[in-house]
């Protein structure tokens, strides 16, 4: 290039992945020469969208040739009546991806670190490289977050924890009891956001009271999202619940209109379709069962899950990704989250998943 | 508040406007007492949503609960045959702010200067200091850009300028021959993006073949949004055109999924439809007419505008822009861009232009 574009850029962007365009599933399919892939890679709700959705879809399309409510005014409302929190806690935004994208440029800056567990999520790593900031990696306890080893972590130059609960990919989660304890010992100065974008699929015991837990907090955040259990993937809401100060410096960060009319609308209608949310749980549970029950049988590796995937360790993981792949099924490699031998298998439709188990039979035979 | 965040937050979230919760319209319609407001603030196309664009969406609602298409393969196709480029020059963002900020983002950091009109889209304020660089603003020439001003104002921290072209909320242009030796003069290490959101309203001879200039200045980047001559502004899809080595590092930070299913759809579809678009522009020429004649015999100053909106002197701006609200039209005050005498009027369908000027005329009496 005849510019050094990278000089020029802010610090960090050089160590960013560069761009690698991805191609829709139809465009594989047509490389490939196969039809009817099944898509078990990105843990979305296979039912489908919410009839509720649909409608309030519908309803809100003719309105389109004007801007979104800035604010997500009605969902906002919704929202903190059901969370128990009020409306001024919260910063919606463009898929969960998009609040920690928010939180990060708010908070994090040149000289900061960020700590998160070595197998988290990876937005985290990406977030923290694009601020400029440094990654802090802790080791995972039986592929789970380790919170000692995070409290351990802590310098003087710590902004933020994250941390995923349930984690995306391996599929563990922190009791209630083991993020209180963590919780009373970080310091105040250090933020904590808990990513609780399978909040949904947690029992109830397995639930902490996070959101309750922000009045004694003031450097604790919460968020979730619309695209898992509430099935709307495709629509990008997802939200941040935190003090009301700490909202307040989102939202001065925050792009207006962030959130598109039509997110707003069916995120507002799904949270009424208490049926939706039942029957995929129930779908879910009814599947992961099924799968465990194969992998036990097959002598195939899994990490306990309690969210709506689960990870299997298969030794050549990239040529068992491959060889599924020619035969129509889709799941997702994650040697990217240092786990060159696992794959991530998200739990589908009962048809879905038997597509799947049997594929996968073929390869191991 | 218990801690004090804003030490802790980055430079620039400081100075940034506290967060502002606006209200629906229905929210106001309440308070006021009113029904039948009518919406003449935001530059929106009043057209409603294009018929082929509602059919891309009806299609496309099925599969919501699957994530977007990452990359926005087929928009990126079809936007660079349309604009003679390659799909890996084009950046597709949430809005055209989200490719602003993408940009921002990437280039701007702290001690960067960033040099900009006066009176120029409020967003270049807003991404400057929230980025922590030094906004330059140079004075106005009757009420346009003052390119040799700009050019002036560089200096070896200028990172970036931004031209609105034409410019919200002046309604002022810049000739294709002050655009092309205002670019032969800007030193190549100087980036500079062409706002070019109101395209679509020019005549052919006020277009600058900007996209065409790529070839010859690296430094050179174009945006335009969907939200307005092509009237999906409540789906959020902007795109920014620049050379592959700059869409690389853009592409870097930019999130993946920015863009929602529907919006991906809903603009692919609306490029289509050039009876659509043209039927906007035609509407908006005959009302500005109309709306100019209007202004001539009132003896209302106002500033030539090649765009989809006209910007009018008032005087006391603050109040008349309350007495149109409590009679249901909303208008834009523009004292946030330097301009408190003034207000901003976009053009409606007939019925509400008139509903503006009888409005007005009531006011003024």
């Amino acid at each position: 290039m005849s510019l050094d574009l990278l000089s020029m850029a802010n610090p960090g962007v050089d160590g960013l992945m560069p761009y690698q365009p991805g191609k829709p599933t139809e465009e594989l399919e047509r490389e490939l020469g196969i039809s009817d892939i099944v898509k078990l890679a990105s843990n979305e709700n296979p039912l489908g969208l919410s009839p509720r959705a649909r409608q309030a879809i519908e309803a809100a399309t003719a309105e389109l040739c004007r801007y979104p409510d800035a604010n997500g005014y009605y969902l906002k409302q919704k929202l903190a009546q059901k969370l128990n929190c009020d409306s001024d806690q919260i910063t919606l935004g463009n898929g969960s991806n998009e609040v920690l994208e928010i939180l990060f440029r708010t908070f994090v800056g040149i000289g900061d670190e960020v700590i998160f567990d070595a197998h988290a999520f990876i937005v985290y790593q990406l977030l923290t490289q694009s601020c400029g900031a440094t990654a802090v990696k802790t080791a995972a306890k039986e592929w789970g977050h380790d919170l000692d080893a995070m409290l351990a972590a802590v310098t003087e130059r710590t902004k933020l924890i994250c941390i995923a609960n349930p984690n995306n990919p391996t599929g563990t989660f922190l009791a209630p009891r083991q993020l209180a304890e963590f919780m009373a010992r970080v310091p105040e100065r250090v933020l904590v956001v808990l990513d609780e974008a399978y909040y949904e699929y947690l029992k109830a015991d397995q639930r902490a009271d996070s959101i309750g837990w922000l009045t004694q907090y003031p450097n604790l955040m919460v968020s979730r999202t619309f695209s898992k259990a509430y099935g709307l993937a495709g629509l990008r809401v997802g939200y941040l619940v935190a003090s009301t100060d700490i909202t307040d410096l989102l939202n001065r960060v925050r792009e207006p209109f962030n959130n598109n009319s039509l997110a707003l609308a069916a995120a507002e209608a799904v949270l009424d379709d208490a049926d939706y949310l039942a029957e995929g749980i129930a779908l879910n549970e009814r599947e992961m069962a099924r799968l465990l029950a194969y992998f036990d049988q097959r002598g195939i590796r899994y990490i306990p899950s309690v969210a709506n995937f689960i990870t299997i360790e298969v030794g050549a993981a990239g040529e068992i990704y491959d060889a599924l792949l020619k035969k129509g099924v889709i799941v997702r490699p994650i040697a990217g989250y240092g786990m060159p031998s696992h794959l991530r298998v998200s739990i589908g439709l009962e048809s879905e998943n038997s597509r799947f188990m049997d594929a996968l039979d073929e390869i191991l035979a």
